[in-house]
């Protein structure tokens, strides 16, 4: 069943070791089919080496496995959570890669500095709060979710699509797979910059709010003008 | 038309990503037939993978199309700016490559620190003063270009053939599309042993204008003796 | 003798330069065969590309050679203390691989900075102390598996598969030489992202017990359910 | 004349590439028959991919051609005064690899904070002094030379065997220049780890007297240990 859904969540996988964002398995990508209500995911802690498309999980929205011979990832919960709560969402990207991994670590946002982040990102990629001990304890992985939609709160999931969980690593989405891929790999190229940007300027300041209206809506929304369409 | 530009400028699109510079569609090359005053440019968010040089886009000086079914770069604005006001320019290039990246978002310009510098730019690469609401808001790409030629007004263009734009990323130029391209590389090596040194000695100082002439004659002007002229 | 032993020891030690781990000949994986006390090791300075499996040298716990026409590496007596000491070990992987390395030669323990550290290693990944004189015109490198036991009196090897050798470089070790080159590459990359994490905040706080638990657990222990177990 | 030489300092010449250490022709090796008194030398400016053994020049000590259609690297007058100068050398490198440059750019030398450093160069790898006016505007390639030399006044070069030139970048030398570049890749490995090191540990201290011994002399000299001589 979803055999199509499964091969872009297959090749939306092994984009990852490709584009350098995986090391072993540290990583994961889902997809969901929105009018069936069915999430496919990688199995956990399989090598990208030994994945194929049918090795993936095909699951519920209550996490119950519909088909499938493996375990799913165990950041499932986490997956379930961002669609219930973001609907426009149709694929999810975890991984612990370097730069975003970094900015994690350090529990700071990452600010628009440039028009590579405006381009992507509508402001601030938010870091998440520290979890508590009763969240980490309990249902650890829902729990994770809940504390990226709590961050999200008066945010906008499409225009801003990642964050970065405190002390963890970034999670990215998109309208498919692919595009969630596509924005992991974003992600850490704007968070190196960053990084970079603060080494060499401690007091560097985010671009000004013309720039990011600019940047963001040439390739985003009704007016966008960058690109063939 | 312009068959031979047209190559000459696809192979130096095509060599940014093979020389790391560009991720994804995040570049543009273009070059200019002085004679006809027609420049040719790499089509606006076409992936450097699918890339032909069939695709590439014929322009007039104010940026009518007169060859080509695609839409021209985004940035094509800035190019026309530059052709205009730098007679000697035959190609140009931008990219959003990490290291003169980072300069511009942290608004620094980058100081003639070390030889390899002083072989290539004759002093400091400059990064432009913040753009306006104004300039942002109205014609922005052209605005762009304007304010590299301001930075440029009691600089060299050919000694210093490049420039870092704030919050944005560089543009580099040469006698053709592939001395452009060649003079990207460059900067990028400048950039990234700049921010090293400055991160190893902060107070790290410029070379001396004695060995800035010896470096920066010795490869250019009528008495160079680098290479085998 | 050995030779299933022989082969896993060498496919170990050749993933080494695979994964980026060692310049030259700067890195070498033992194992051994708990119930004949035999350990295999790489022999002295043979390069990576010439480096065939009939190379390898047999030793008994005393570094006496049972087998093999070369010279066992130069790091042997600090194995052979590692493996009469931790009675669990079954593979021990020497690197001057960088970001450990950097560490080492900082003097500085790894603090768990994030759910990727705590994945592995169950708290810090410990610096040894400065070694004295008289240790290093001893026999030095007997002494440096006496400082590597030392540092681990109150720590168990299992939770903790790694040290950084003051000045020197890492040390790894799993349940047999795979497992630690496995723990090797994953200590490279924590000792990366702990850098990079304390160069964007001097400040940054290890996680809290809760989290390094959850994590720990997660993959080892009885109750451990990531994967496919 | 001399084609086991040339063939030598080519093969030596192309490793620079295939190791990194040089972008574009930024990069030089040669080599010296001692009996004969004729040293080979890589062309200026010619592209590596385009490099092939006969493009090598043959000259005498003082500069002049013997055989060869191309000039010589402009740093040939460097190169010639090394060899004058420190009898025990066959084989010198110039790069502007990365790390050794950043060095250069700073003013620093690089102190011995591991047994990485300690292993191939006995104590700080020193940088030279800036040089004057007078100098630059002279026999500048050859005065380039001369401080080298000055710079080892109190030092053996043979104990360690590189420098780095004060805004430009490292020369180093070997018995042969195979082993100049085996050189030149360590020195940049060590510049590497030095760095980082600084950043993490801005007041890290050089290894002591003890553990430089150590290392450096169970690798060189009648007591050396390592490998399988």
């Amino acid at each position: 069943m979803l055999e199509e859904l499964k091969l872009a969540v297959y090749e939306a996988n092994m984009e990852l070791p490709g584009r350098g964002l995986v090391t072993y398995t540290w990583g994961n990508v889902s997809g969901i089919d929105r009018d069936k209500n069915l999430v496919v995911i990688k199995p956990s802690g399989v090598p990208y080496d030994e994945l194929k498309p049918e090795h993936l999980v095909v699951l519920d929205m209550e996490g119950n496995i519909v088909e499938g011979r493996f375990k799913p990832s165990s950041d499932t919960p986490t997956h379930l959570v961002i669609y219930r709560k973001f609907k426009e969402v149709g694929g999810i990207v975890h991984t612990h890669s370097k730069w975003a991994t970094t900015w994690a670590q350090s529990g700071r946002s990452i600010p628009a500095l440039g028009t590579t982040h405006a381009d992507y990102f509508y402001g601030d990629i938010p870091c998440t709060r520290e979890m508590t001990s009763a969240e980490i304890n309990g249902e650890y992985e829902k729990e994770t979710g809940n504390v990226i939609v709590e961050t999200f709160m008066n945010n906008n999931p499409i225009h801003v699509p990642g964050v970065l969980v405190r002390n963890h690593g970034p999670f990215t989405w998109g309208k498919d797979a692919h595009e969630a891929v596509h924005n992991a790999v974003v992600l850490e190229e704007i968070a190196m910059m960053a990084f970079n940007t603060f080494l060499l300027n401690p007091e560097a300041k985010p671009v000004n709010q013309s720039l990011l209206d600019r940047h963001f809506l040439r390739k985003h929304g009704a007016n966008a003008y960058y690109g063939q369409r």
